[in-house]
Order: C-alpha cells, then structure tokens, then sequence
C-alpha cells in the first residue's frame, strides 16, 4: 500500500438544504478528500487550521489514521464558508467566504512526506499546487484539482501546472471553460495535449466521464459510469472531493495506474461520493464501514452490466 | 422475430444548428422511430400526411421495408416544424409548428396490424393513444412517450393512458414533471405505481436511466449508461425518437421482454440515437449499416465495462 499527500483546504461550512442546515460544520476540500481516502490507503495531510480548530476535529481525523504531521495550526480562525442549495442540489450559492488563516497558507511539505508516491493537489492557486510540487521526490501519481476561479483568474498559471501532472478532476463545466471549446471530447483532447494523461470530469449526479491519452493512438479512450440513483440526498458539499478521495485512494491502495485500476478507481470515487451526500458534512463518511463501500461497489456493477450479444448481432 | 406497430408523427422538419440548417426535411416522431426500429424487426406504420408529402420520402420508408398499409394521405399539407438548436444541443427553441393535416389525425388501424406483438405510442393526445390501444388485440409490450404539452395540458387523460401500458420512456423534466417530484428515485417511484412497470428516462448527452418494479420486492432495479461521447453532433432532432426505436425494435427483434433483454434494449436504443445526431434529419440513418450498429454496441461495452473486484475487497 503506497500513502497519499493531499494539500488544500479544511475549512468550518454552513450549509443550507431544502432539507436542513448546518453551521460551522467541519468542510474543506482536502477534510473531505483525506477522510475518503484513508479507507483505502495512508493519508498525510498538509493544510492549515486556526486557533478555533477543535479537538473533536483533530480526533476524527486521528480516527481515521490521518498523518497531520503537516497540518499547521496558526493565530487566527479557519477558512470559513457558507453556502445554500436549491431543490435541484447541483449548483451551490456561495453566501459568504472567510479565507482567515488560509489567505496566508504556504504549504511546508514535512521532510518525511517528500517520498510520498501519490500526491493529491487540492483547489488552492495553481502556484502554490507548484510550490508543494517542487518540494516533492517523484511521485507516481500527482492528480490535480481545480476550479472556474483560478480558470478564469490564473490560466497562465494554471497551464504552468497542468504541464507537471498525470490527471486532472473537474466538472463538465469547467472542462468546457478551460478548454474553451463546447463539444466534451474535443475539449478533453486539448485538455490532454498540455500534459496530463487522464482527465476526469465529475458530472454531478450524471456521473462520471473518463478520457485518456494512449499514445501513439490519436484516438482517446473513455469511460463512463452514471450516478448512482439516490433516494435521498441531503447535502452535495464535498462530493466531488470524497470522490477524488475514493479515486486516489484506491489506486495508492494497490499500488497502481493502468486502465483497469483506474476504471475501478472511479467506482470507488463514485461510491465515495455517493455516501457523502447521504448526510450533512462528514457524517455519513464518519460511521461508514469498509463492509458498506464493498457492497456499494457491487451495487455500482448492477446498476452498469448488460451482457455481450449473442452470435446473431 | 415479432412486428411492431407504430402510431405517431410524420413531419417536415426545418432545423438550425451551429453547424448548419435544413429546410422541410423528413422528421417526425414516427419517421425516426420507425427507420431505427426497422434495423431490428418488421415496422408497421400509421400516421398521415399530405398531398406534399414527397415520392422519395416515400421510397425511403419502402427501402427499410416499412409497411406503409397504415399511412393515410389526406388532402392539405404534411405537419411541418421548424426549430433552432444553441451550442449547447440540449434544448430545441421552436420557431413554428403548423400541425396541418395532423391536427385532424385519427389513427385507424388496418385490420391485419391489429394483432401486433409490440406496439408503441408516439408522442400524440393520451385520448389518441387510448384510442391506438382499443384497437388492438392483446400485445405482448405496450411502450408510450409523451411530453411535457400533454403532462401539463392532459395530465388526468394521460394517467388514464398511462394505467394501460408497460414501457413510459421520457427524458428526466417529464419525469419530474409528471411526478411532481425533483428526485428521480421517487419520481420514479410513483409513475411505476400507476401502471407501467418500467420508465425510461431519457438524459441526452448524459445517457439513460431505466427504473423497473420487481414486485413484492418494493426495491426498484436500476440500470443507467451513459451517452456515447461523440466528438461532432450535429442535429439533435429525433435523437429521443431514434433512442425508442432502436429500444423498442431489439425487444421485438429479439422477442424478449426480460431483463436482460431489456438492458441490451436500452443500450441498442442508445446507439440509434448516437448515429442519428450524427448528421441532419435522417441522413445518418438512411446510409447506416447494421455492421456499424453491432460495432457502436461493442463500442459501449467498452466505455462502461470496469472489472469485479480482487478477493481483498
């Protein structure tokens, strides 16, 4: 089993649903990214948190055998953010913003994590995702997030670090607006021309669509997989990073990168993904056993299967 | 290998996308249902047309052994429709419709279609579709559209009609719509509880859902896939319509209506619906080949398949 370094966010949510609401929940990207990997693999987490940080915190990441060597505690309160959704739960209004100790967050990679053979580049500005780069051995896996606002503020930049990974994770729309260029595959093989090797667009409760180079092949590879049909969902913070979390951490869990494991590694994302939405924050995350997301996983080949044809077609 | 009777549109259709336009081309529910399904199983079509209605569209039904025994020419002009797509393809903008001879269409089923296997109802007055139904002896497999003028218009008439068929297949607004529900699940839920026991849900670009009722079992079974990523769309027109003929044509060329059959269905439907919006009107249909329909079906095998997981997980 190879250990994964996740840098981004840990931040205190308030969250508003048609179905409930939450304040100053535990949230952040990389809270929700480590918490879904540490089901699969080791997880050192490097970000930053305020003096109001509280012990409950700390301990469900010790629970879940975080390593927080690199989680800097600093004067100050955590990033805060709050946030309502509508009736259709896919697009969030951001109702306010506090970065706090994160405006000044310089991520220190600890002296013992530098070997780490996974890295995980939450949605920071694309060139602090290149500062913790530099600090780095060579990892065999450095998959990278990011979001319409470093697309639209820091393209330069934001290509500079492209060219440094193997995958990048975003949504369809940001996949669009990066590439600019409406059509999916056209935009995903510009995409894959600036260097990574795989993209992986989330499309909310559409699923998940996968491209990837095989060169010398002109033609990119795909994979799909729809969302899991859900009869409640409560709150979509954090989905996408509990997917990423699944993805990474099942392909650091065994230690590889080929196709079939990276399918496989998109089910474990989806499946990630799809408990976390079951319950606000990381409550659901919390008290889900290993037990479940196996099973969640056959669920996935149930939904997915239909069988070769028969000799006549 | 069963036949299929067809009740529905036959149309001209002027259309404009970012990628061109077509005046008074062949469309219609009907049109692009009946030449998918024809690739699978013998077609039997009633509909109505003008005195404008052209030898050559004629011919084409003829070269895809269409029986046409049920296609009344009436005096006055083939409904025609005329619509804009944006860059987006998803949603058409209609510019005019003039229903012409097809706002006085009374479907009359010819004696000999009247002990067809599988029958499906075209997109017309759920009274209409009632009217189709009573005329007809007993099927094997009662498949029904609609959309969202009828859900709003005739929703109590629609229910009626709805309580006589085992197939609904509509995209995911007429679902929510029809349901008065935002979650598919549920919304899913209590269609399944007015008569038929399978709805398929149409997403576009991001595939197909199908919902079954397995009773007593009160759990659903699910099965989705998603949209062939195609890499130059071109006309969405007839995309949905192409999907159910490709559907309903497999089940009846096969002469199964069992699960298995049915995920094959979705999967075949789906691969009409691929080719079609490939170019404008019918044009990609007319020159297909069923080499091509069993390549794009392995296509799809391979965009959804990942592998059961080791003896660890």
């Amino acid at each position: 089993m190879a250990s994964i370094l996740v840098v981004g966010s840990v931040a205190y949510d308030s969250v508003e649903t048609p179905f409930g609401k939450v304040d100053h929940a535990l949230g952040g990207s990389a809270t929700f990214f480590s918490v879904a990997a540490s089901f699969f693999a080791e997880v050192k987490l490097v970000a930053c948190v305020g003096g109001d940080f509280s012990q409950d915190d700390l301990k469900l990441f010790q629970s879940r055998n975080i390593d927080l060597t690199g989680l800097q505690r600093v004067d100050g309160k955590t990033f805060r953010w709050s946030g309502r959704y509508g009736y259709d739960l896919n697009d969030a209004e951001t109702l306010d913003t506090q970065l706090n100790v994160f405006a000044d967050f310089h991520p220190q990679i600890p002296e013992a994590h530098r070997d780490c053979d996974y890295v995980f580049l939450g949605n920071i500005d694309p060139a602090l995702q290149r500062q913790v780069l530099s600090q780095v051995k060579s990892p065999k896996l450095i998959v990278l997030d990011t979001m319409n606002f470093w697309i639209s503020g820091t393209y330069k930049s934001l290509k500079q670090t492209l060219a440094l990974v193997n995958v990048l994770v975003i949504n369809d729309a940001e996949t669009r607006q990066l590439a600019q260029e409406p059509n999916l595959v056209k935009a995903a093989r510009k995409i894959l021309s600036w260097g990574p090797h795989t993209l992986v667009i989330k499309r909310g409760e559409y699923g998940v669509l996968m491209f990837q180079k095989n060169s010398p092949d002109p033609e990119l590879s795909a994979f799909g997989v729809p969302g899991y049909p859900l009869e409640e969902v409560f709150d979509p913070t954090g989905a996408g990073d509990s997917f990423a979390g699944g993805f990474v951490g099942y392909l650091a869990g065994v230690d590889r990168q080929d196709t079939r494991a990276m399918r496989q590694a998109i089910i474990f994302g989806s499946v990630m993904a799809s408990f976390n939405v079951e319950k606000f924050s990381l409550n659901r995350l919390k008290e889900l056993t290993f037990t479940e997301v196996g099973l969640r996983y056959k669920e996935f080949r149930r939904l997915t299967h239909f069988d070769d044809l028969e000799e006549e077609y």
